[in-house]
C-alpha cells in the first residue's frame, strides 16, 4: 500500500500518464504512416509535437514539485495502443483503415481528456496551482485534437471511405 | 482482412463496445463493493443497471439490422478494468480509494464516450439511423455519468479525502 494520500493518487496517476504519453509518442507516428489522409497524417503529426510538449510540461511540474515519478507502465494505454494497432495490422490502407485511426485515436484522446481532469482536481485539491494551470492547458490541447477528430470523422473522410 | 467496408467497422466496433460493456457488468458491482462513500457506491450501482439497459440496445440493434456481433474481447477495455482493479488492491478503502475510484470509472466512461461518438458517426454514414439514435441514448447516458463522477470528485468525495 503505497498510495495513501491525496499527495501519493496524485504522483500516481501523473506517473501513469506521463508513461501514456511516452506510449503515444511510439505510436503516432505508426498512425501517421498508416494514414492515407493527408489532413489525417497532419493531424498526428501535429500531435505528436504536442505530446512532446505536453510531456515537457509534466517535467516542469516534476522539477517544479520536487515530486519523484514511479517508474510504471499504464496498462489502459498499452491496451488502447493495440487496439490501434490491431485496425492497422486487419484493414487495408485506405479511407476505412482512416476511419478506423480516428475512432482509435479518440478514444486514446477521451483516455487523456478523463485523465488530466482528474489531475487537475487533485491538483487543485492540494493547493497545487501552477501544476494544475500547466495541466489545463494541456487537457485543452487533448479537446481540440479529439474535436478536429470528430470533423475528419464526419467530414473528408467518411465522404471517401464511402466512394463519394 | 475482414474489415473491408464502412458496415464490416461498424459491425466490428459494435463488437468491442459489447464486449466493454459486458466487462464493465463484472467491474461495476466490484467498485460499488470498494467504494466507502454512499453516493459513489449508488453511482456505480445505478450505472450497473445503466449499463444493462445499454447492452440490450445493442441486442436491438442487432435483432433490427440482421448483422452477427464477432466474438471479440475489447483489449483497451481490459486495461482500463485492470488499471481500475489495481488501485483496489493497491489502496486502502477510505476516502483515497473512492477518489481512485473515480478517476478509474472517468477513464471508462471517456472509452465508452468515444466508442459510441465513433459509432453513432458510422450508422448515420451508413444511413443506419434507428441504430444512431439508440447509441445516441446510451451516449447521453454516458455523458451524465461522467458529469456525476466529476461532481462527486470535485465535493464530497474530495472533501473527506483531505480530512475535512
Amino acid at each position: 500500500m503505497t498510495t495513501k494520500t491525496l499527495k501519493d493518487l496524485f504522483i500516481h496517476s501523473l506517473s501513469d500518464i506521463y508513461s501514456a504519453e511516452k506510449q503515444m509518442t511510439k505510436s503516432l507516428p505508426k498512425m501517421a504512416r498508416a494514414a492515407t489522409s493527408s489532413d489525417l497524417k497532419s493531424a498526428f503529426e501535429n500531435h505528436l509535437e504536442e505530446t512532446n510538449g505536453q510531456i515537457q510540461r509534466i517535467d516542469q511540474i516534476v522539477e517544479a514539485t520536487g515530486i519523484k515519478l514511479k517508474r510504471i507502465k499504464c496498462v489502459a494505454m498499452e491496451g488502447l495502443v493495440e487496439e490501434g494497432q490491431e485496425q492497422i495490422d486487419e484493414i487495408e490502407k485506405g479511407p476505412v483503415l482512416d476511419t478506423a485511426l480516428i475512432a482509435a485515436a479518440q478514444k486514446v484522446e477521451h483516455y487523456e481528456i478523463a485523465a488530466y481532469g482528474s489531475l487537475i482536481a487533485l491538483a487543485k485539491q492540494l493547493d497545487e496551482l501552477p501544476a494544475a494551470k500547466l495541466l489545463s492547458e494541456t487537457l485543452k490541447e487533448e479537446k481540440n485534437t479529439d474535436e478536429k477528430l470528430s470533423l475528419l470523422a464526419e467530414e473528408k473522410v467518411a465522404a471517401e471511405a464511402l466512394g463519394k
